[in-house]
């Protein structure tokens, strides 16, 4: 019970389906000070919108966060920052055919079974609708690490299907409705989601995302280490289902003397850790990325069952998007600015204490 | 700050560095009622323990756990139950060199960075000695759910550098000193973990676990989702650097019609999503893989700084595993046992008031 | 930081300021099943609505509650509700003078020491209008609890400055608008009030509330007991400075002997404990009582300083209760109903294991 | 469930019980750099130490803390400190009568039915016997406050039965074993504990306990006040009915005129608030006074009912202490230093963003 918060220092708790009248939060623990407006928030949510590409759900939000507390003459207070945003497009006469039944893939079977009851109408709280909630509260983190650390948290598609990213030009990520970083695959990109659009199928991707600038000592083992929480952070975006930090998966067949990145004065010899150490940022960029499934509402027919355990045929109509992973990007960007901003208020209590004089390398490198 | 507890309900918090007189912990949420002794734990502990083959690190360790409190005559009280395990073959004096150097790969560098100060006798709270009182806690969990449901929760080294477990054959998995399910792998693994030590290098390896028999309904959406928990348990054991739950990064590339699992009256058609729909249990087997890195002690030498900035020479010796990811098997066992114990609990605190007669099918199928 | 949330299966979080558009929370953790509607939640907060009686503030709020999430067909779903209540009567105008200075008694240097800035405008956060998300969030708990174990969570005004009630007739207490239990002292609290007006000065007050039918073994020792949490619970209310369970300080004097409840097979000789021992319900009423303490916007002149530490003459303006006592009733009730409601799910999530055949003689005494 | 725990960012976590082999707990989030020793911790033990004068239980502990964690050369790392107490005076033989009753007043019961089970060896874990580690836990965090802030955090006997002290005189309170501030008064409570001793009943107690020189700005509203805080640590501690917070229940019946600390240049006019202002401290001396019950188990026959509902005649033998409250300073201090401690680490991590340039009047008053 009680999941829909996360963070301890800076805490961010949502709620709102799919078709309620709203979707919201409260970010708890935003230090007073910072100059942030609706305007602020509304750029990452526009970012992650749905309605703004042929590619992604013809659903159209206006996704328009309203600031309700915590923020007084522009400027954050210290105290809960209550955030609205009203749901316009609802359309809940779509939904009232899957009343009874359970989409394969998705979590109507688990939510009835967990609740005995459930908001069937466009899967209700377990619709990625509530991600945009994610957005708004990520972008008050980022907003307040960029000005304090110069840090930025930036995702792209690394591949989608078969495409994959060739190269990783940041100023392309957003000159294409893919959040692609590599132009000369944004012709096989639209030729792929055309086709699969045609075909009725969806399709996965995978997203990385990189915090660059992030201070060297924040995490705090042996439990709530960076990456743990990192790993938490991301599993808990719908469709998630792996999470690497640095090398990944690639450690696996890594040996040690390759693996290790040697310590120098002038910086890091390498970056296969990705940016933590024994759960402790190394001041080093984070590396992250993310594997999102294929949608599970395609309009290919398949079977399952109804609330009786009846065997039944379904085809999921609706306005879906053929591969969620696209729009993934600012909310795993959102996620990661909320892990990393919890953890620099954690690190912020314990640090002054003891001063540490020794060089921070990874800084020196940067410059 | 305090980031050395785990779970909700099922509270895991520990102590103890890799060189001081004893490690230990404290389990705070054990249901009453549960027949519990040293030895049910001993048996989890002495899977893990050092020294018990030539692969693994020739440090000995008793590793003899000791219940202080929560357990009477046999039986949980439902009270904290503090667990001890004095640290018996501590040499510190192996240690005294790297006392002012950082050892690359390791927690040197940002412990101190992070702290100001640090332990550095064999790492000190870095060390994955502490990950022996995560298999004493995980022990009672496993015996719990497996009384009451069941449940299994089992491991096996899925890839080590290299040479990959082709079949799975469970009863095969603790005839070997790799928890290796492949008897046939297991000269390929003798002879390549013999050129490794020769070498003085280390490798990566990949972890796989399963637990069958979960309830469906377990899972606390949106944020503290049963994957989500379970990536955080997974990251948070020294060394992974990369989880999945079911097909992982293989979602990439599949199509929804092939990803999503259709439901029929007699069970679920496949398992490409690991036992988590929503970020609940479906009934079906948790399958979860994760990545090791190779362990940063090796015995190549290697460039680093010291605590002034200055550069040095490392050679770290020591007794060392040159694969961390052989002993990570009880480990991975124990973390994914205190995640489901801590879900169990949270989901029992809810689950009376609407009563589900839909069928399981998942535990249909089991039959 | 991030101090905004309570309990933690049952966990209300909240926002809002005295003068911002609105104020609202999240409830966490309601468990599916319940009947709950806008009305049910607005019976509440009418009992503690500024503007319904000449003795409390002349601000009018319409104190209209919207549901925005986590009920589906006037039924709860186990998801997060989100509840709103829109600000209408502000009148920010009023507080434009206290910008730069201190009001005595309130929390105005505090807040601006620890945020080093602050929404002055009617107290901001500070100010008691949160307490009507409390309210809100407890109604919620109360119908719970009604519904599943008829309990009676009643609150009374006992003490107003020297006139104290000196009979409990729970009939009385909504037939009046003090909230006071003893009809013959109505008189003496008109005049009172009236006289007190006059002079300008304000008054403190000691409520009492009462649960009845609370299941035994409610309490989580030993930090998390029952009435911690219910001290703690009472003492977040705004101008409470007290809090006693059962015979509180009366306690001072008393010998064993008399203190000790006997237990009897027909039900306790007396309940001297207030419904709890060793941290846990007894099955016997839980007796709370607060003191609140005099609110410090008085229209007496009185000094201060500004921020710049100069001194100032200070007169508060403005509308306010000169006892804010006599509308904490129905917050004192929804706090308790909040932390009942929250070990009512922590119990619920252990004690399946063990059952208990001894009779609970405080349900026998009751019939 | 998992109710071991207080504090968030200096979290303690106890276990153990009366009569098992030990007690101990987890002190986590202690900053490093702190200089700490067992000797540090023992002073603390030694003044709450049962069998130190005849006014307390005759059981003998040595009660010698062992730190197992988290200090390396007499410094605090950062890491997780683990404590640990062995119990050499067990004497379980006493307590085999009364396996099956319930002894009136204690927790007998309500373990019973809330676990189904029970240690019921000296109250188990409902012993005051944990308060041990509560001192420990809390010597670590009021050693940090003295020597960061010459923080005191100080407690007398304030009145036991009907005698009470009439003066504060902080150098006498050391001086008796009663903790007693009032030096006229000693002749007074031996007669009275001796007459008490002799009737074989038990009386109550009031403890002040004071912290001076906290600084302006700790505390988290609108839930973890640091006011609600401190309620919900003492009324954790065993046997405490109320909590007071400044001038408590005395502010019933006073006016706001009197009730405000007005503020001035060189300081506020008074302290009624009781150093906490909005739930926020505000630079005086936190003021808090709390109620002890009398202990339950006295040697007078009292009445009860065996675990199948039956009828009983009780007489309480054993070693017990006729007033509970005596011993109850120390730990009173520790908590008031546990929460204190949290709070300066929640308050740290978020005051660097904005300065606040106005004089704290409070320290002003002090020089």
């Amino acid at each position: 019970m009680a999941g829909n918060s996360i963070g301890q220092l800076f805490r961010v708790t949502t709620f709102g389906e799919s078709h309620g009248p709203a979707i919201g939060g409260i970010v708890d623990g935003c230090p007073p000070g910072l100059t942030i407006t609706a305007e602020d928030i509304q750029l990452e949510l526009d970012r992650r919108k749905p309605g703004t590409s042929r590619y992604t759900t013809a659903r159209r939000e206006a996704d328009e966060v309203k600031i309700l507390s915590g923020v007084f003459e522009d400027t954050s207070t210290g105290a809960s920052i209550g955030l609205l945003i009203e749901n316009t497009d609802q359309r809940s006469q779509d939904y009232s055919k899957i009343k009874d039944v359970f989409r394969p893939g998705h979590a109507d079977y688990t939510y009835w079974h967990k609740f005995g009851l459930r908001d069937y109408r466009g899967g209700g709280r377990s619709s990625a609708r509530e991600t945009a909630v994610r957005v708004a509260a990520g972008a008050i983190a980022k907003k307040y690490l960029r000005e304090k650390f110069g840090m930025e948290i930036r995702g792209y598609l690394a591949q989608l299907g078969p495409v994959k990213a060739q190269q990783l030009n940041w100023d392309e990520v957003h000159n294409n409705p893919f959040f692609c970083p590599d132009p000369d695959q944004l012709t096989a990109l639209d030729d792929y989601m055309r086709e699969l659009k045609k075909s009725g199928d969806s399709v996965g991707a995978r997203v990385n995302v990189v915090a660059s600038r992030v201070p060297v000592g924040w995490g705090e083992p042996v439990f709530d280490r960076l990456d743990a929480d990192i790993a938490h952070a991301m599993m808990s975006i719908n469709a998630v289902k792996a999470v690497e930090i640095g090398d990944g998966f690639e450690v696996v067949e890594q040996k040690g003397s390759t693996h290790r990145d040697e310590l120098r004065p002038e910086g890091f010899s390498a970056n296969h850790a990705g940016g933590v150490l024994g759960g402790i940022s190394s001041g080093q960029d984070i590396r992250v990325s993310i594997a999102l499934k294929p949608t599970s509402s395609i309009s290919i027919p398949g079977q399952s069952i109804d609330i009786h355990g009846q065997p039944v045929d379904m085809l999921t109509k609706g306005r879906h998007d053929p591969c969620v992973g696209i729009r993934a990007v600012p909310i795993a960007e959102a996620m990661l600015a909320i892990v990393l901003m919890d953890h620099f208020l954690r690190q912020r209590a314990q640090n002054h204490d003891v001063v540490c004089t020794t060089p921070d390398i990874a800084r020196q490198q940067d410059e």
